[in-house]
């Protein structure tokens, strides 16, 4: 009886996949290239954040103690200091100092001026002529962000490991840090075989023959272009030397693909094609093939050039179960990506079965009624890996742990939403 | 007094906006470039899939009757079929017929030949030569996904309005889509104004120049471009003249830059430099200019040469906080994204105060202690639109609509996670 190498759990599995991931190199770029790469150092502010005391609000700097006892009735009145500057243009503010009795207008962002200590809303003021009314008092400090309120000189502002945003993206700019060390996005080629695969770009199965699309190549590369850069290799036909040319010539450091890994679906069962095993474990390492994943359970890893392979399953829900339950960290340590994945916690309306011994990678639709402030999870199938329209109808997936006999109804679960 | 034209709420400016939404064009592209674009479409199936019976395990084809009574010790035997095309090259499976007692090699995914009806795992099998022993019965349709299982002729399997993720682009090439028809990305200019800003990729302040990097036009470049395109336009100086120039300019149709729409911030408050509004006023329509939401008051909107203009403050945090509540609905209506937002739903640490009569914005950091399955939100700051280490040290916001006083200690509240 054929068997497959060795069936493992996915805590092995992991542990083994993990061993091979190799940092990325890392790569200087500018800071507005920078969205949704990874940073490969901390970054420090040079400088206090904001780098003076300046104004919160719209109004005018003023003095205090000058506005102690105003009040609506009974306005303050302020000698309104007027611009230095030629005409037209407004004063500086470097060049103005408040004293005893005087204000400066101000916006919000602005400087402080000199001498000046807090400012008073547009609002509770009106200008006459060169003075200004004041209507109601104001604390030292009021409406004033200090200097290094924000960020302290030297304090680190974004850690490394973090997949930058669009606000972390301003951060930098306010830092004045016009460049950045983030890890280079590695380039994983993504090859489907099998010689009933059609290329859905080129050919439509004619009536009645028996062939179906290469769907696999797609899906892996859109969820790898996520956190890496993806080649898509294409079609290999069920044939061990193609198989193995194909390999080996992707991962050459010469070649015009030139990967840093691949990801190989179909043709990794234990039937008389289970050619891509043969060809890695030939060419370099087979680690392990076969994990107590479902779907998935045909997933096997190797290292060919020194370099990873995947074998991943042929049907897409298995490989997207695959992709998600070892690939995915795989290329998060590749990337240094720090962050944890965020689930949902949500309550599963009915039981979900599963057999111990094995991990259930669960496909499930969220149920929010509204006015409830609660998540219900409803599983779409458990299983079918054939079953494309059970991903395209989920909003993201439960992992059932394989010493867990399923989930029991109002049990709560956490949900991994697709990105 | 000056003040701002008229303040409104965030649900009557939400309106306002809305009502300004022209659905953005739509083309026609290739499947293979569809990832995380809108479909402006219903997908429909052509065909059922899988297009034909095939078999879901690897193993033999066969009559299931023919296994009845199998077992390890008492096998039943069968003969298997064989390859009848050239040598070295395996029969195609729409050329073989299963008779009474045969059996056919089959891989998952294969269809399956006429006269077979279920599939017997290879695990429970063993070749002999040119029989098979099996050890195991099985039912008919055993181990076997049906035609039309996944999706029916003419169902539709893909939503207008979806954002398509990867395992939907897998879809479309598994129905031989080749093209499908999305909502074009519309242009967004992003400018930024104001005479204190220097643009951060080429100069720095000197020593003791109270002047600070252009944060927004990055921010806001990068929120727009997970739905629509961006189009940095960088910093205006204070002045209406030519504020007024670069709004028309970049919103004609001949231009160069020739944006569907801008996003301006700073200036956009009621101090002197508030030349936005008035320019918006001036060139077109402005539809309102202040709203209650904080941060984020002094926000405005505006048609110029019949494309939308949004006046975002100057504060990054603010724009930020502007873009979240009101940009984000209006490019979601215009690319026809039908999703809504999800949040998660947490527990507030500590009471979160909030004024009733503005609805509020709050950056907030989500705690999941380990073995714990709640979120817990801790609130970063409620208040310091200037304070952008508020946003990079955060997981998300949550809304405090107006009519509400705060939010209590242990009250369950909605997490928008930065995306």
């Amino acid at each position: 009886m054929k068997l497959f190498r060795k069936l493992i759990s996915l805590d092995e599995a992991l542990k083994a996949v993990l061993a091979y991931a190799k940092p990325a190199e890392t790569e200087e770029i500018g800071f507005d290239d920078a969205l949704n790469r990874v940073l490969a150092e901390d970054v420090c502010s040079p400088a206090d954040s904001p780098p003076f005391d300046r104004a919160a609000m719209d109004g005018y700097a003023i003095r205090a103690e000058d506005s102690f006892g105003a009040s609506p009735n009974n306005p303050v009145l302020l000698k309104l200091i007027k611009s230095q500057s030629e005409k037209g243009k407004e004063s500086r503010v470097e060049e103005v100092e408040i004293g005893d009795g005087e204000c400066f207008s101000i916006q919000t962002g602005m400087a402080l001026p000199k001498g000046s200590n807090a400012v008073v809303m547009l609002e509770y003021t009106k200008e006459r002529g060169s003075e200004l009314e004041i209507f109601k008092p104001v604390t030292p400090g009021k409406n004033v962000s200090f200097k290094g309120e924000d960020v302290k000189k030297g304090e680190v502002v974004l850690k490394e490991g973090k997949r930058l945003r669009a606000h972390d993206v301003g951060m930098l700019a306010s830092l004045f840090k016009r460049s950045v060390k983030v890890y280079k996005r590695a380039k994983f080629g993504i090859m489907s075989t099998g010689d009933e695969l059609l290329n859905p770009e080129e050919a439509e199965p004619y009536e009645g023959e028996k062939r179906i699309a290469d769907v696999n190549s797609y899906v892996l590369a859109g969820l790898t272009e996520a956190i890496a850069s993806s080649y898509r290799i294409g079609i290999v036909r069920d044939n061990y030397d193609k198989i193995k040319t194909a390999i080996s010539e992707s991962l050459a450091g010469d070649s015009d693909c030139h990967c840093d890994g691949l990801l190989i679906s179909g043709g990794s069962s234990v039937g008389k094609r289970d050619f891509i095993a043969d060809a890695v474990e030939d060419l370099g390492e087979l680690v392990f093939q076969g994990v107590g994943i479902r779907p998935g359970e045909p997933t096997g890893f190797g290292i060919v050039n020194g370099k990873p392979v995947f074998i991943l399953p042929g049907y897409p829900v298995a490989a997207i179960s695959a992709f998600e339950l070892l690939v995915r960290p795989f290329l998060y340590a590749v990337h240094g990506v720090r962050e944890e994945r965020r689930g949902f916690f949500a309550i599963a309306r009915k039981k979900i079965p599963s057999a111990v011994g094995r991990t259930d990678f669960v496909r499930v639709r969220l149920v929010c009624k509204e006015n409830e402030n609660e998540y219900f999870v409803e599983p779409i199938r458990v299983s079918g890996s054939g079953i494309l329209s059970s991903m395209t109808k989920s909003d993201g997936f439960v992992v059932i742990e394989e010493n867990k006999e399923g989930v029991e109804a109002e049990e709560k679960v956490e949900v991994d939403v697709w990105e």
